[in-house]
This record gives structure tokens, sequence and C-alpha cells, in this order.
């Protein structure tokens, strides 16, 4: 198994170079859900403005939380991401809200704290504009579903490594 | 059910007004887990120092966020945290890190948020230091396990509403 | 006439001392118009999502806008504003969108600042998601309408000084 | 009429991906002015070190706040500006002072939010240094005068489109 | 000796909890210098403008980062400054610029770092600023001069602990 | 001797426009050190947590602070960093750590604000940590080692301009 690239050889964190590496374009795709009362998901579904305003919240919430990441995250590098989005999607029978993350960057490291960064933000951010009427919600399943790009190329959440 | 406070009348959303509540010592602890292979978290107990820098890091960039939580949800209040607190627990047989942030400040609006957020950025920062070994780690669990303070007064997860 | 605070005795900016103002409960609100042609204000008027979204949108936009205030303007206080909203009017006759914001906190200054800022910041907001069909968009008169509490109390748009 | 770019087929508010777009040499430059009291502009005008020092702070906070954009207006795609530059024009006749910032980049977008924001800022830190003595003062006329670069090519303020 | 108040029993750090801690008012002055050729020192004694703008420029810089000081300083609390200022001493004889800085709250926690931070990114922006035409400088004495408040009262540079 | 870049031919600020520049791979190192009382170094030194914890914070405080250089130095230009390290020795005798950074970026401008900022605040960060027993601390000799690449290529300290 390969050793922790953060940590140089005495253990000290580091901002791994990544100078050497070369540019190619990048994309990784998270999601999460949150798990909530199927009141609480009424409330998202019923009426326009009401649904709307949550998501679109959240939705915002999201895409700037992508920007921010190298901010949040202490060994990101800075980046300059092309795109960024969000979708939700609302399953009754579960009683949960699936985000999904997708970022994207021409550069020389991946976006996957990225996409993983805005999905939780967004999820964050449903709890917040939801917990007055229920508290006990749970984000659950935050992980990397895909990346594609760099020196590894494509992964899907399933296979190893 | 009570209406969404964030949301006015038209549906609208609004940083709700806290300005005629009163203030009083609140305090929230929030938790999650990152699941992971058993060799990362091997990884992670290992040695004095590489083990204490991953999750040094981590810890360090929890309580940054509870920080800036304001600026990451668009409809929280600022305030003032007296306390941040993170800590880890290293779980074997489950290979599972299991991460509690407490937040605490005297004022006029809850600090569950700072708590989630605390524990959401330190549980990406583990993910982000080790995915170089273990792309398929999974943040799971993120929930509020308990909030004093405020005119609600004390809730435990498990606890109605 | 009255010297301007900001500036020392010899001329030098500063962060005005306000340690010795009493709290007092404070308020302003403020005002901006964007100006676009009727297509534009018509498809912001149109459908339920679209015209829903760009307003969300900006709307988020100048609340969180308001709490960075201080980040923004260099000799403004840190404060922690207790209430934030913004509300739009769509005016077909003057293809207009009149955006008015109102901040309030408890504290030992003002709160005009965070007004204005949050108005300019949504106004810009509907710009940039606009200015793809309208580049010759006008924001103007961006500017306080009424003021309460502090030393100086009550003050409205169009009283003296 | 083209559609708003910044929504998805859905009306949901994206970062739009520009990385299919060509790299090219970007320029924005945008402007605004402050009307305010005669003695007001003359406070302004008068002496070295006062005049100096509003000013000074002033084109400060509008060049930083060019550097925030991405983090103040949703949807704008972070960017590593390489000019920034705001230049004021006191016009006594006029009670008014002129703003005007201009942007440059080479990117995959344009850099007209950026000026906006920057020339917005400037404005709005004349506001606050000004306020104790002149609190009517207004914003106005903050539009986009030119931008260079990118498909469209160069549109200058007064042409379509 | 006393132990790391930022290192809980075990070690890891943490925002310490001074919720408990009474309100008072705190002050606190730091300063340092920036040595220089004596070339350098000329050009920002020269001429109005020119000197003015650096020093302005510095000023402004110190000023905004004493509000950003616990997003800087990892544990260190938030808090509102009620006043910051910040002041150059040239002097030709030595070829240094000293630079003292102030910085004042009523809280429960001292406002040192504050003070340490204002000085630092100061002098940092007189480097920048310089820095064409002198790389040697060298920034020095950072220290904190005096603190006034808070249970251990007033302390000046040169008296123990 | 040339004159100050930052300032244009009035005296103005400006963030210079490096838009012609060539990329060229540009390093910088740059040190400080922080005298402290023997004591006070002991406790650094003394067990593997607490010594670990110090140096861990201080090492992300100086690596985050080095992304936020063009927020905190005003005329600095965005840049993304390819790779940030921070160093810390411990020197007995002396009663100093000293701290040495390094910043490495491919672009159109140096690094060398970054390095400096990068080390500024992570002696801050021990400043911060080891204040309550040791509240004379001095941080001094912040200055730039060498920098690589651009139009001037190396330069050492000791060397001229």
């Amino acid at each position: 198994m390969s050793k922790l690239s953060h940590l140089d050889a005495s253990g000290a964190a580091h901002m791994v170079d990544v100078g050497g590496k070369s540019v190619s374009e990048r994309v990784a795709v998270a999601s999460a859900t949150v798990s909530m009362l199927p009141e609480t998901l009424q409330l998202l579904r019923d009426g326009g403005h009401k649904k709307g305003d949550v998501l679109a919240v959240a939705r915002v919430a999201g895409i700037q939380a992508a920007k921010k990441c190298s901010d949040l995250i202490p060994l990101c590098h800075p980046l300059m991401l092309t795109a960024i989005s969000i979708e939700f999607e609302l399953d009754a029978s579960d009683t949960q809200v699936l985000i999904t993350g997708r970022c994207k960057v021409a550069g020389q490291t991946g976006v996957e704290m990225e996409a993983l960064t805005a999905v939780s933000v967004a999820a964050l951010t449903i709890y917040d504009m939801c917990k007055a009427v229920d508290r006990g919600m749970v984000i659950g399943g935050l992980r990397l579903l895909e990346k594609q790009g760099g020196k590894s190329g494509t992964w899907r959440a399933g296979e190893p490594g």
C-alpha cells in the first residue's frame, strides 16, 4: 500500500508538489443523502416557492463551498474550477434527499475534494433550513462516485482503490 | 408541524430575526464516522508522528471550519464561539474513525450548525489525507447528538423533534 | 460640518473606537435598482423556476455579502447581525428591478454599510445572471433609505445630514 | 433572445462549464458615480493627506474586492487576475466622484463582474468614510463600459447586446 | 510554569473555553520594524503621494488583517474589535520603519494576537511594495508591547511572564 | 534605483499588470525565528504529543496562510501554488525556533510574499499557543532567503538587490 502523500518522510504535513504533473481535464462526481421524516420531505416537495427556495439555497451554498475547498481542507491545492453543478432527487419512500455534485477543472490535481465539499455543504444547508421541524435528520453516504483524468485515469465507486 | 423558519410568508429565504431572543449558554455536540479499509485505519493507528499528524490536521481543519460556519451556510447567523473541541476514536473492528465535535456560545441562537460543520470538515480532511490509498472511504452518520440552551432547552438524538 | 471620523488628526485611516458607545438596537434599510431591457425583465418574470432561481440566487448572495461587510469595507467594524432580509419588486413599466435590503443588530455601531453591501451584491448577482442577454444593464440609486438606533436616532432619506 | 446561461434546462442554477472555451486575453472596464454634497466633495478635495487617504483606502478596497469576486457572486468562476486598477475623478460642478475600474486576465471567461465588483466596493468605501458628514450620498450609474476578448470580442456601452 | 492552554490533557489542540471568563475592556499594543536600505527608506520619505500611498496601503492591510485574525490563527477566538489603529515612524539613521498597532475589544479574551497580526501584515505589505527595489529587507522585533484587561491585568514588555 | 512598481506615475496603488510576463517555475524560501524562554522551548521539545501538536498546528496555519496571501497583501496577484512546505528547527542553546517556508508555482509572478506570509503566520501561531507561559517571545529575522525563476532569475539573501 502506498504511503500517505500528504505527509513527508518525517510524518509532517505538507501540500504535495504537483508542479511536475501534466495538465489534464479532471472531473469528479460525489453524492450524499439527507434522511428525514416523511413530513419534512413533504415540506420540501410541497408548493413551488418553498420547495424551490430550500433547494435553491442549498444549491448556491454547495457551489460556493466548492470554490472555498482549498480554504477549508488544509492540504488541498487552490485551483480554478471550470464547472460546478449540484442536483437533488427527492425519494419519498426512502424519506431521503439524494444530492449529487459534479466539479470539473483542467489542472494538475483532481477535484474530488471540491465535489465532496460541495455535496457536504449542500446537505448541511438542507439540515439548517429544516432543523426547526426535524432535528434528527442524518447526513450519510457521503462518498466519491467517480473521478476522471490524471495519471490514474477513471475510477468508479465499487472498484478497488 | 411548524413551518420552515428560514422562509418568510412568501417562501423567500431570509436570515431569521433573533434579536428578540434572550442570550443563554448554548452547547451542541455532533458526530460522524469515516469508514475505511482496515489497512487505512492501521496507517492512522501506526506510529506516533504519522497518526498524530493526520488527526492533528483534521482537528485544526474542523476547528477553523466551525468559525467559518456563517460564511458557508447561507442563513446562519454570525456568532462568537467561546469553545470548540474535536475528538477522534479509532475503532479497528468497525474500520471506522468516529469524530465528535462540540461547540459552545453565549448567544441568541444555537450552535448546531457550527458543530455539524466542524465534524464534516474534519471528516473531509481525513478523506483528503488518506484518499491516495483508499478512494472508497465513506462519511456517514453525520448528525446532531445533543443540544443545550435556548428556549427549547436540551435535546438528545433519539428524542422526537 | 463635522470631520471625517475614519481619519485621525493627521489624516491617517483607522477603525474608529466605538468601545465607549452604548449598545442599542440598530436597523438600516437600503435600496437600489437594476435597469434592464423589457425582454430581460420578462425573462425574470416568466415561469416559476427560472424567475425563482435568479432572484433566489441574488437573495442568497446579498445575505451572505451582508455578513462579509467588515471584510470588504476596510474601516467597518465586525458585528453580529441578528437579521438580514432582501426583497425584489419587478416593475415592468420602468424595466427595473427594485431591491430593498434590511439589516439589524444590537450593537455599538450602525448597520448602514451592511444593508448597502447586501443590496449592492444582490444587484451585481442579477447583472451576472442576466448579462448573457443584456450587457447594458445599469445599477443605480444605491442609497440608504432609513436608519434607526444609535446616538443620532432615526434618519430617513430626504432628510438633511 | 438567448437563454440565461446560468440556469440549466430545468431552471436550476449552476456554474456554467467554460472548460471548452479557448484562453484569450480579456479586459473589462466598469464605472460608477458617488453623488454627494458639495461640502463633502470639498473635504475629499482639500488637503493632501485627507484626500489621499479616503481615496487610497477606497482604491485598496476595490482592488481587494475584485480578487474576491467569485466568493461574492455565486456563479462566477474563480480566476487569476493579472491586473487591476482603479481611478477616481472629482467633478466639483456635478458634486460627484467618478470611479473607473479595469481588470484583466488571460482566461476562459470574462472579467466584467470583477470590474463591476471593484468599482462597487470602492464606491461603498467612499460612502462609509464620508457617511458621518453626508448620509444622503447616492451611488449610481454602475455599469460595464467596455469588454474585450472572448468569442464575442469587443463590446462598448451604448452598443446593442 | 503553567501548561499550554491550547492543548488538552492528551496534548490535542482545542479552542480554549472562555465562556466562564468575565467581559472586560482589553487592549493590546504590538510593534515590529522593517529594516531596509537607506535609499528605500528615502523613497518612502520622499514626496507626498508616493510616501502616503505605500504606508496608506500597509495601514489598510494591517487593519483588515486584525479582523481576519481568528481565521488565520487556528485557535484564536472570533471577536468583535471595537478599535484598530496602526502608526508608522520612519527612522532615517536606523534605516527602519517602526510599526505600532493597537487593538481594543470588550470581551472574554485578549487581543494580543490581533495586534500582532495587524503589525505583521502591515510589515509584509511594506515588503511587498518595496521589494522591487530592495529584496533584502528584514522584518524584526515583532512582539507584544503591552496588554491591558482580563484576569491577569496589565503587562508590559520587559516585565516577567 | 528603479521605482516602486506597485505605484503608477501619479503615486496611486494598483495591481501591477503581469499579463505580458512569461510563465516560469518560481520558487521562494523564507525564514524567521521565534525567540523564547528556555523553559518554553523545553515545553515544545518535551513529549511526543505536546510537541507534535504545537508545531503541527503552526504548520497547518502557515500552509493555509500561504494560500490566503493575495487576500492579505492588497497588491499581490492571486495564484495557484503547486507546493507549500514548512519546517521547524528547535535550537536549545539559542532558545529559538527557526521556521523555514518554501512555496512553488508555475506562473507569471513570484511567490516571495506567499513564503513570507506562511512563515509569519506559523510564527504567530507558535506565539499564540505558548503565550500563556511566555508573553515576551519575539519574532525576528523574517526575510526572504532565496528566490528562483522569473526574468530576474535566482537571488539569495546576502546578494545585492
